[in-house]
This record gives structure tokens, C-alpha cells and sequence, in this order.
């Protein structure tokens, strides 16, 4: 009985190619659940729906406390956690205490209180997202081609950092007598600076000066080899990584010819 | 008498290069059909010109409705639609349906009324341009080479998400008591978040807290990693179809050496 | 004398690498007399420097006259104007035109009225950069590598248009009735779409209603693939050309080496 | 003795792998000399932490003025600097220099004047960053791969100037009769038009006539085309550099297998 739950509860112990029916389903629940405790935080919802919101919220505690107990209860079936205290271990294992942590405040849902800290204690509900991990690995996938050339992405962060310090500085010379509350130091500065060197460009504060103007375009322009940078070197690990992959089904064709 | 009207009007049929000269017509006339379509929601041109307008949507439907019954007439040339209710067949074929569709408003252009659904009904017209398809080749090419790729693009969209859900889970705890109408709620948030990591940066909504405004920062600089995931991935991709048509060219020249 | 003057003037003329020294200067002044032209659009600059900037203007105007003239006197030196009427045939000839063209203005100096076509008239000045294009050939290189991708690049520049037409069409349906004046035909709606399709986001224009939002941001990530989309043609399009530069140099040292 | 300091001081000279403790204290402390030097331009940090403030920078000072004074004491180590006059040429050597004059503001931060040329000498502790250009190679490694493509990045520029012209000499003849002020000249039209073509967008400038606007549409187009250009660039750049590497690697795998 333990090791058929095992099977349709641990991807791993699934022998079917993908994800067992039991996991699509906590899969999507967790999406649902996620989605709703965004939704809930907006003021308008919260007022309207209330009642509403507390019976959701009390579904998916249960569902998800049930799969906790289950997860404990078939812990032993995998070898890390058999033997003597293998669902203590299990327990205090990191993913088992996020899925206890996202639980908690499913269990506190008739605090009703505003304060800050609740607010934040019930955004740990966001966290179930984490569990999601476990049924994919896509993530860890593009994470690693980012590790292959993390040097280089470096690199391009420290740039970035050294420019951002030159236009700032800069800006707050020429801009700061004529803007003080907006270029008035060199934080002040940053927060222009920023805005420009990414391109995103609110247009809350911007020089006025015509030699601050001039600076601003060369910084402008300078953002752009900014996102180019980093650009260039993942095109160059993706197209590197593409080649290999090719490479290596080439040879295994040569192998088969012989 | 059919079978020459079959092929001046069907792509496939015509023996020459290119599009035949009534297809060129006909794919003309689309382009201004829709250009018209596009301009005629413009209040002012209706005011000022809408007896020339009832003219040119008259004039349009005219043509389309005249090539329509064509189309039918010829369809039992084509095998597919050959034999007893080929006709009946293609009408209630996607495309014929479509050009249907987008034929309707011009059919009910006497009606004045400026309702919702009126307005929605007379933008079917824009539907024509899909016809356009039947005449090139060239949007499938593209989305061909971002199909070989979509398993990447996905993941950079799943990125784009969680650094989406991230910062604004993040701006909605710092800035949410300082703005709670920009900031109060991650789904208001989100509209700030979507705006800083896509480098749009309208600049209606901004954090005004110092650490809003260097998580802002953090956030447009990771945008910049948003723009160069899918843009690395289809540079890749781009790159590789170059080499494999290079490698193949190649390979031809070889083999007319032996 | 004459073949003198022509090997000084003429770059194809010139025996030694580079450019002849009065062409050096000849294109330093090119630039210094483009750059006089856009600064004396400016208003306060023609308030305050009226009478040195009518001296500047008659200094570059006999300088480029007895260019032109020069350069009329030595066109039979070319095989392509030699003979009868050769002289005629340059001065007629698209580069001998443009020259001519960016003289007149400093011609007519005197013309001290602001109407619109003095002011257009004034800008053929801006004209003379053109003629830099026949010293440098870096241009046409670059031309060259687009040129070699241009069904592609074509075909990113139609599904822009095309997402252009599909985001202002549903953000015209939802916002039309709450925004009338931004977004109450699909030419203003346009307008914001470009904004942020290309991402530069203005902030003039921008969607209030939550259905409008979530449509907003969803066409400001679809910008984002539209970035991505030139930017992967173009790498994989440099990309290639270094590899088959690279290719050449590799077979010319292995063609060497037997 | 000498020796010894010179061992700990002097990068190159470090018999293990990587910075001696020495140095990587050093590299903190200038990076948060660096900071201090950053915050401490906002006056409300001056007003509330002044005190404090002259603690900090008197002890970066006598920090930075103790690795000065020992500096000049081992430079005869370096054969480059030894024997008669050696502690001097290393005195007058840029580095050197670059230190002194980044010490000199410490060593007057008894002036409490808020002029600008005060204001401005204070930055200079700014330069104490190129210091760690000593411990680093990383940043020569990027300018490098920037250096190989010189000449295609030169050419994106100058296409820039070229677009930047263009559009602000049409947008100066369209717009500069609506908005006088802002479009009222081609200087000041360059503001709008660089905003546009880096796609920063502020929004402060934007065009309200309709010819205005198509041309402000096509121009934010073109700047996806100014930020595609150097991005393919680098990302050719980058991939031929990847691509070089495995190639000697796989030599060299070549070369160990006979």
C-alpha cells in the first residue's frame, strides 16, 4: 500500500514516462493556489470575496496538509530516508520544511489582523511555487548555461556597476546644482542613472542642463552595449552548447556506420 | 473555361514563378481593404468622409464577394474538393469560412449604430489579412525556426514569470504602505513589474522609498537578462540553420566532385 | 598640373594608403560644416552669433565652391569623363548633383526670412555628409551583411507590423470606451502600441482597465521576441561571416603548407 | 623584511594561486572607501552622520596613506624601479599618481565648503576604484574581445549619428512649428531623438502631430535595429572566441593521442 502512494506521490518512482495523474493534479493545485494568494492580497478582492476566500484558502490547506502527512508517511520508501528516524530526517529535510512553511499560514487563515507581519506571513503561501521544482527540471537546465559563462556574466555586471558609478557621478556634477532634489548626490544620481543605463527610461527625473542632456544620450547609447554584453555572451553558450549536442549526434552516426 | 480561372486564382495551380497577376491584385486590394478597415475606426475620417467610405466598403465587397463565389465555382478542380458536396466541403473549410466571416461586415455596412458589438463586427474585415497567408510561405519559416526552439523560449517565459512574481511580491511589501494604490496589491504591483522588466518603463508608477528604488533598479537590471534569454536562444538558432544549409551545400559540392 | 590636382582630390587616385591629406581635411570640414548646420537650426545661437555664424557659412561656402569647381575642372582625368562634354556628363552626373545641391543654401545666404521652405532649403547643407560616403567604404560593409539577411529581417519587420495591428485592434476594443481620445480608433491606439512594442514607452498613453493591463503586458514581453528577433538574424548573420573569413585564412595556410 | 612586505603587497609577486590576504583586505577596503565616498555626497548623510563620517575617511586615510608610504618603500624590488632614483620614477608613475591623488582629498577633509571645485576634489576618492584594476584581469579580458571587433562597433556608432541626424532633422522640419520649444531646433530635437532610438523613451518630449507620430514609430523601430546591431556583434564576437578555444582544445587532445 506505502509503495503504490510512494510510486504515484515521488516523480522518481513513477515508471511512466512524465508525471504521474496524482502529481499533474498537486501541479496544477499548487498553480491555482499561488494564483489565488496574489489575488488576495488586492484590497477590492479581499472585501468582496471574503467568505469566498476563506473556504478556498481552507480546500487548499487541507489538500496540501494530506499531501504532507502522505510525503511523511512513505519517507521511508526512499533509501536517504529508511531506518530509524528516517521521517524525522525527512522532516527536517529543506524541502519538506518549505512545504511546512507555505502550510502555516492555511493554518492561521482567521487572523484577520492588516499588520505588516501577517501580510508577510501569508505571502509564504508563494512559496509552495518552490515545491514545483521537484516535478521539473527545465529550470535547472538554463541555470547551468548561465553557470557555464558566469565569469563572463560577471564581468558584464561589474561593467555595468563601473558605468553606472561614471554617469551618476558625472550627472551629479553637472545636474546638481540645477536639479538638487533629483541629482543633488550621487544616490540621488543613481536612481536617473539606472533607469537610463537599462533603457527603461520612467522619465520621473531627467537633466535639463544641455551638457547634462549630451551626457544623458552618451549614457543612453552606452546602455545599449550594456545589453548587449550579456546578450552576446548567452547567444554565444546557447550556439555553443547547440554545436556540441550536434557534434556528438554526428559522431554517434559515424559510430553506427561502421 | 473553369480550369483557367483555377489557375489564375489558386497559388499552387499557376505554372510561372511567383503569384499570378490576378493573385497580385487580389493580395493588393486585401492590404487597402484592411488599411481602410484599420482607418475607418478613426472617429474623425468617419465624420468627414463617410460617404466615401460607405463607397470604398461597397466597392471592397463587390470584389471579395465576387472572388468568393469563384472560389467556390473552381473548388471541385482541386482533388480534395472534387466529386458530389465538393463544394459544400470547401465552404465549410477553414479558409472559406474566414473569407466568409471577414465578408459579413461589408454585407451589413448600412448598419450606423456605434455599439460594442457593431464596432467588434466591422473589425472581421481586419480577418482578410489571414488570406494573406494562403499567398506566402514566409510567416511559417519563422515560426518553423522558433518551434525548434520553443523548449528554451518556454523556460525563458517561466523565468520571466517567477522574476515577475518575485519583484513585485518584493515592491508590494516595501512600497505597499508608501502608494497603496500603485503598490498595495502583487496584482497591482505586477503592472509596475511588467513595465521595469521589459524595459517599457511608461513612468505612471515608480517606487519613491530608497529600497523601492534600489530593488528597482535589481529589477530593470535582471530585465536586461530577460531581453538576452530568448534573444541568445534564437541567435543560436538562427546560427545553426545558417551552418546545417552551409554544411549541406557543402556536402552537394562534394559529392558532383566524384 | 591637372593630373596633380586629381591625385590629391580623387581617393582612387591617391598611391598611397589612405586618404591624401586635402581630403583629410576636405572631411574634417565636411563634418565641421554639418555640424554648424544643425546648430544653427537653434534659435538662441542665431540670436546671439547672427554675425559669425554669416561668416562661418560664407568661409565653408567659397571652400566647398572651389571644391566643386576643382573638382568639374579635373573630371576628364576619369576614363567615364573623358572626351567631349565629359565635364557636362559629371556635373550632371548623382554625386556632382548632391554637391551642388548642398552649395546653394550658402549661396543664398542672405535670405533672412524663417518661412518653412527657407528652412528646408538651409538643411541641404546637411546634404554635404553624404558626400563622406565616397572616402569611406565602412557603409557599404555593413549594408552588405544586412543585405545578405534581408528575407529575414523582412519577415521580422512583418510580424512586427502585424503585432502592431493585433495589439492596437484589442487594446482599441477594451480601452476605446474608457480612454476615448488615446485609444478611440486603432490609429491612436497605434500610437502606444509602438511605444511599447519597441519598449521606449513614452508614458503619455497608457492602459487603465486591469483587462487592458494584462493585455499591455503581454505586448510588452511579445516586444521583448520582437528585440530578439533582428538581434539573433543579425549575430548568426556576423557570426557566419567571421566563420567563413576564418574558413579562408585556414585554407589558405593548409594551401601553403603543401 | 623588504622583501617579505613586497611578497604580500605586490600581486604579481604572491607565490599562491590568487590575491594574498593582504590585498584582498585592501580590495574591501577600497570598495568601501568607494562606497563611503558615494553616500557621503547626500547631504541628509551629512547632516546627520557628520561626525561619524570624519572617523571613517580619517581612517581610510591613514589606512590608504600606510600602503601609500609602504608602496614607495618596496617599489626598488621591482626591477623596474630599482637602483638610484628607482622610489622616485615609481613616485611619478601613473598608478602611483592615481594613489597620491586619490589620498589628497582625505588629507583635506577639514574643509567644510560646499563649492563645487571642494565638491569635485572630494569625488577624487571615486578614483581609488582604478586601483583594483591592479588585482584584476577580468575587465582587460572583455575590452579585448571588444578591441578584436573595433571597427564593426565603430561602424554601428557612426550609423547611430547617421539615424540620430535623420530623424531629428525630419522630426526639427514636422514638429518644430507644433512645439516650438522642443522641437524647435535639431539640437533640441537630438534629445527626443536619442531618448527614442536607445528606446529609454522618458516621455518628457513626444511628438502630437500625426506625420510626427508615424515618423516617431518608424524611428523606435529603427533603434531596435541600433540594438540588434551591436548585440549580433558581440555575440559573433563571443561565439568565435568559445569556438577558437575548443578547437585548440581539441588539438591539443589530438596532440596527446599519438
Amino acid at each position: 500500500m506505502r509503495a503504490r502512494v510512494h510510486m504515484h506521490l515521488e516523480p522518481a518512482a513513477w515508471p511512466h514516462k512524465g508525471l504521474s495523474p496524482v502529481n499533474k493534479v498537486l501541479a496544477a493545485l499548487i498553480l491555482l493556489a499561488v494564483f489565488f494568494a496574489v489575488v488576495e492580497t488586492e484590497p477590492i478582492v479581499v472585501e468582496r470575496r471574503g467568505a469566498a476566500i476563506l473556504t478556498i484558502e481552507a480546500f487548499f490547506t487541507i489538500v496540501f496538509l494530506v499531501e504532507y502527512v502522505l510525503r511523511v508517511w512513505i519517507a521511508p520508501e526512499k533509501p536517504a530516508y529508511a531506518g530509524r528516524f528516517g521521517r524525522l530526517r525527512y522532516i527536517v529535510s529543506v524541502p519538506a520544511l518549505i512545504d511546512l512553511v507555505a502550510l502555516l499560514p492555511g493554518l492561521f487563515v482567521f487572523i484577520g489582523s492588516e499588520a505588516f507581519v501577517v501580510r508577510l506571513f501569508r505571502l509564504l503561501r508563494i512559496l509552495r511555487l518552490a515545491r514545483l521544482g521537484r516535478f521539473s527540471m527545465a529550470i535547472h537546465a538554463i541555470t547551468d548555461a548561465m553557470k557555464s559563462r558566469q565569469y563572463e556574466l560577471l564581468m558584464s555586471l561589474t561593467i555595468a556597476g563601473i558605468l553606472l558609478l561614471i554617469s551618476s557621478t558625472l550627472l551629479y556634477l553637472i545636474e546638481g546644482s540645477a536639479q538638487p532634489d533629483r541629482f543633488g548626490s550621487i544616490p540621488r544620481a543613481m536612481w536617473w542613472s539606472v533607469a537610463t543605463l537599462t533603457t527603461v527610461g520612467y522619465g520621473d527625473v531627467y537633466p535639463v542642463t544641455p551638457l547634462g542632456r549630451i551626457l544623458a544620450g552618451l549614457t543612453a547609447i552606452t546602455g545599449i552595449g550594456l545589453i548587449a554584453m550579456p546578450t552576446g555572451i548567452l547567444a554565444a553558450a546557447f550556439s555553443d552548447a547547440i554545436q556540441t549536442q550536434r557534434k556528438e549526434e554526428r559522431d554517434d552516426v559515424k559510430g553506427d556506420g561502421r
